[in-house]
Parts: C-alpha cells; structure tokens; sequence
C-alpha cells in the first residue's frame, strides 16, 4: 500500500491543522504527485483537494489510506474558506510565497511554520523510502554498466547522456533526478558543467554526475574514468587516488550523531593535508530524496546532526581549471550507526575503459 | 552572442534596482542558468553573483554582454548589504517567498513587485527566443517521427517514453521539457496519466505529451494514434475528428488582441455543439518558454490578452473515463496578428500504425 504521512506531519506541527500547496511536501503528506491544489491535515485525518484530471487516478491509489480525495472548486471551497475553521495553521514559510502567505495572514489565522516538521520527518527515511531509493540507486548503477561498453570515440557529451538515459529509463526509472553531467575533458574541471558537443577523443577523462527517479525517490551518483590512457594523467591519477581514499574515509569514519560539519571535514582534512584543500571547491554532500538536494547538508561547519534513517551523498571532488576534475560520489544512508551505500555494482577504483 | 534582459526588466519595473533569486527569472535576465546566489539590475547595468561552482562558465558565457559576474562571499555581498544603496527595489512577489520578503522589509526597503514586468516581458518573445523554441519543436517532430516505427505490441508505456527521449537527446535536445505522458487504452482518458508498465496491444490507442528543451526553452506537443484497428473505435474515431476540428478551427481563428478565454471558447463552442463540452475538462492552452506553463493562459474566461511573438499551445481534448482519451497538441505562436504553428513534420490526421 502507498504510504502517507498526514497524521505524522500533523503531530509533528502542533497547529490545528496543517495546509500545504507545495508539491513536493503535498507528495510527502499523500504519496501522490499531483500539480496545483492543496492538501489539508487536521485530528481527522488528511484531505487531498485537487482538480478534475486527478481525482480519479487519486482515489484509485488512495484508497484504503488515511487521504481522502476532494474536487476543488474554486469558489465552494476556496483554502481560506476551508481553514476558517482553524485558530492555528502550519504552513512551510520556507516555500510559502508572499502573496500566499498575506492571503491567510488576512483571513485572521494564526500561522505557524511546518517547515521544520516536515524537514524532520522528511529527512529521517522509513522502510518503503529506503527500498525506493535503493532501486534507483540500482537502476543508476545498472544504467552506467550497460553504458561503459557502449561509449565510442567521437561520441558527444549529450550523446552519452542520453544513452545513459535511456538504459535508465528502460530499466524501470520514471525520470533523470537531475539533468544529467557529462563532462569530458578539462571539461570536468567545471563541477557543474553543462553536458554539450564536445566530440570525446582518446585519452580524455570522463565524468558524469547522474541519477534518477523511482516512486519519486531520487539517485545520486558519479563517476569519473578514463577513456583509454594516453600517458598524460600522472597528476590526474594522483588526484584520483586522493579523492578516492577521502571518499573512501568518510565511508569509515562517518558515523551517527556526528555533525555534517564533522562528516565534511572527515573528507576535507585528508584532501588538505595532501594538497588539494583549495581544489575541493564544494561541500561533501547533501540529503537525498523526494528532491535531489535537501535537507541534511553535509558541508564545512554544518550542525545538522546525521542520524539513522537519513539518505545523503558522498561526494568529495578535486577540480585544477582547466586541467582536469575529479568528483567520486555515492548515495549512502546511516544504519546502526554506521554509513552503508547503496552503490554495490560500479567500481570505485580508476576505470580505463 | 547569448541574449540578456537585464536593462528590458530593469526599465519595466521602473524602481531602483531590480532584485531576483529565482531560476528561471535569473535565466532571464542572463541568458545563463545558475542554481543559488541572485542577481541585481540597476541603471548601470546587471549583476550576477554566483558561487565559485559557476563562475569560470558565466565569465566566458557573458563576455560582452551587459551582464557583469561577481563570486558570492556570504559575509562581504550579502543581497541585503547590496541593496541598501536603494531606496525601491523590485522583486517578483509571486515567487519570492515569506521569510525572503520579510528579511528585505525588515532592512527598511521599499518593495515593488516585479513580477507583472517579468510576465509582461517574457511573454513576447524574441528572434532568438522564437529561434530556441522552434528547434525545440523540430528536435520534438523529428524523434516522434522517429519512434513511430519502433513502437511494437508488448512494449511498455515507460519503454516507448525512454525510446522517443532517447530520440529527441540524439537530435540535440537538452532535456525533456516535463515528464513525457505516454498512456495505452484507456489510460488516455486521464489527461496527466503516469507513465507505467501497461504493455501494448494490437488495437490500443496511443496518446504521447511531450517535448524537450533547447537552449533553455520548451516545446509541447500531443499526439493521438492507434496502434493497428481492431475495429471497435467508431466512438473514438468520431471524437477524433472532433477534435481536430476544434484544434484546426483554433489555428484558423484565433487572432491577436484576443484574449484567453476567446481562444478557449472557438475550441470549447465547437465541441459543445458536438455534444463534447462536457468531455473537455481543461483549457484549451497554457504559454510556454523557459517554462512548460507560463503566461499567457488560454482558459475559459480568460483575460490575458493574446499578442504577437506570445507561444502557447493549442490542445483541445475530449475525455471519457474508461474508455477513451484524445487530444492534439501544437505549439503555436501569433505573427502578423495570425495563428503561426512550429509543427510542420507530424501528421494531425488519425494515424493508424
């Protein structure tokens, strides 16, 4: 049965009732992807308010659920109209818009912010969140094995990318969780290149930054190889090497309760003390679910505390301009107080293909 | 040279200076996607501060244009600290949010929106914007026509969307533009229907949305087949031409300086007199650019009046609960106060595979 989290959210808040517009949190509350509308949680239960193209594929999934599915409209049951009722309302202020937020204010509810409710919850992932996450890892990983034996010379960026898309997509993903990275080259050396023509030639790094979706759940991955070795990627191996024992090392040594600032810095100190302290331009991760960057961020003095439950990547990287970049990254979640990845299939030492 | 609009913004709004955190607002006014970090129009001109991750690209990218790239320091050029040179900046009040809108009230501010500009502006494109999107729509036809011959009884909805995204990647496209709908049977009936694991049958109807980006800007477009005719779709056949009537009558019709809902109406009067009003339960169009839904929408009732070098589709759709969907999709444009469409490669006639 699809999973919902109403009763969860609404304890977790304290207000009368809970309202949220936002679609990501409305997919958090229901278990279902609907745009626009709204969905309001209250002591008796959740009611999930949208408009004609989803009712019915909504009932259907929600059925036997604690949701129940209503039609807006938009004069009946309008959301000030609806919440009147309520002395205190939740509302996520963080992703409440202005405008949104003066309507209520102007209905004379008392509001207060869910935001952090829902942070809490959100990043602490139950039993079907770990499975979901888990198979888009799979699939991730699945997808860039089918790719390696299929990436030829000449070949472009965008050419590989949708390769890789496509196995994704025909093994089971709904969707790329982000838009995929491939860099080739001194391209790498750019963390967020944009994926484009260069052509790939013979002895050029390779890095790609990918992932995708399963029941809403996102993967995060990358991978950085070799195609074909030219003899020019001394330092570019050193580097790797580095970057791989720091990732490595997080693996080992990050545990729970530990803050992300202390898990940045397991990676960060090896990564200066051989050299590349000022190579390392970004943070080690972020939390990883029903959006591909949330909460909890893993990153240089961050007081997020990292418990078990919570999904987040390891992603350090080394980028000399021009020359050559690095980024080994995996998703991994906390249990039993230790890290354990999700990617079992890839390899992590220095492929050249 | 990559197109910019900061001085365009900047003198619709009329303030001070002009104040944007959000994406595709940034794309904009740039030319140039970043994630994080804001940009500020004033009359000297544009400023986009970002972090280190972006700013060896934006420095190349923006060369000689109006838009000058300054590296974020949380502490030295906080938004704030910046605007309080200012005495009324602009900012989109529609998509900043609460806590964003109380920090610039509280350091003493005069807010303006900036969001009617925004809408205003982005919604008549230019030559180049015109440009992106007809590839867009090309880059759509081309893997659509494409996949056509590849479609086979037993595949899956997800496995036909994976090979017409892997088309429309190898054509050049950077993305798709929302998740591709691909819906067998009596799937088409539920106009946002998730892509799934339902396998085709000889017989099925076919409905696919889809589209792509290039450049940052979106196409969309729908089409409705059969694959092979067992000879039970009378009904469907009907509602077909219906249909296609309705969404032809629009191209013919339809004109500039009329709004919204006029447009919606040619579609919705012909297909009421057909005895369909009640089966087209959505508007007849949306705008599209940098976004898949932006101003201008076409809807029952509608004011927005309709202008040359605005983009938005014309879809038209008749839907009946398990049995049938249908709906045909072009984006179109106004040229010389006429309905212009950017689909000139696929059939609108029932095609029968």
């Amino acid at each position: 049965m699809i999973e919902t989290n109403g009763k969860k959210i609404f304890d977790a808040v304290g207000a009368d009732a809970v309202f949220t517009t936002c679609e990501y949190l409305k997919r958090y509350v229901t278990g279902f992807l609907t745009e626009g509308g709204f969905v309001i949680s209250d002591q008796d239960g959740t009611t999930m308010y949208t408009d004609a193209r989803y009712t019915e594929a909504a009932e259907k999934r929600l059925a036997g659920t604690e949701v129940r599915v209503a039609e807006m409209d938009r004069f009946e049951n309008s959301p000030t109209a609806l919440l009147r009722k309520y002395k205190t309302v939740g509302i996520p202020f963080e992703v409440t818009t202005y405008p949104e937020y003066k309507k209520l204010e102007e209905a004379g509810l008392t509001l207060v912010d869910s935001m952090p409710a829902f942070r809490e919850c959100m990043s602490v992932k139950n039993g079907s969140e770990l499975a979901a996450i888990a198979r888009a890892c799979d699939i991730a990983e699945e997808g860039f094995l089918k790719l390696l034996p299929e990436i030829r010379e000449g070949m472009t960026e965008t050419e590989v990318a949708a390769l890789l898309e496509y196995n994704m997509r025909m093994l089971g993903a709904y969707s790329v969780s982000f838009d995929t990275i491939v860099a080739f080259g001194a391209h790498a050396a750019v963390p967020h290149h944009e994926t484009g023509d260069a052509k790939l030639k013979f002895g050029d790094e390779i890095l790609i930054d990918f992932g995708c979706k399963v029941d809403g759940y996102c993967s995060d991955i990358t991978r950085t190889f070799l195609f074909g070795d030219d003899g020019k990627h001394a330092e570019f191996k050193k580097a790797y090497a580095a970057v791989l024992t720091a990732h490595e090392l997080v693996k080992e040594k990050l545990a729970a309760g530990m803050t992300g600032g202390d898990g940045d810095a397991i990676a960060r100190d090896y990564l200066t003390a051989q050299g590349y302290g000022n190579y390392f331009t970004h943070s080690l991760g972020h939390g990883i679910g029903l959006n591909i960057h949330e909460f909890p961020f893993v990153r240089r003095g961050g007081k997020d505390i990292l418990k078990n439950g919570m999904v987040f990547s390891d992603e350090p990287g080394v980028y000399l301009a021009g020359e050559y970049g690095i980024r080994i990254e995996d998703t991994i979640t906390l249990s039993d107080g230790k890290v354990k990845s999700f990617m079992h299939k890839t390899d992590r030492n220095l492929v050249i293909l």
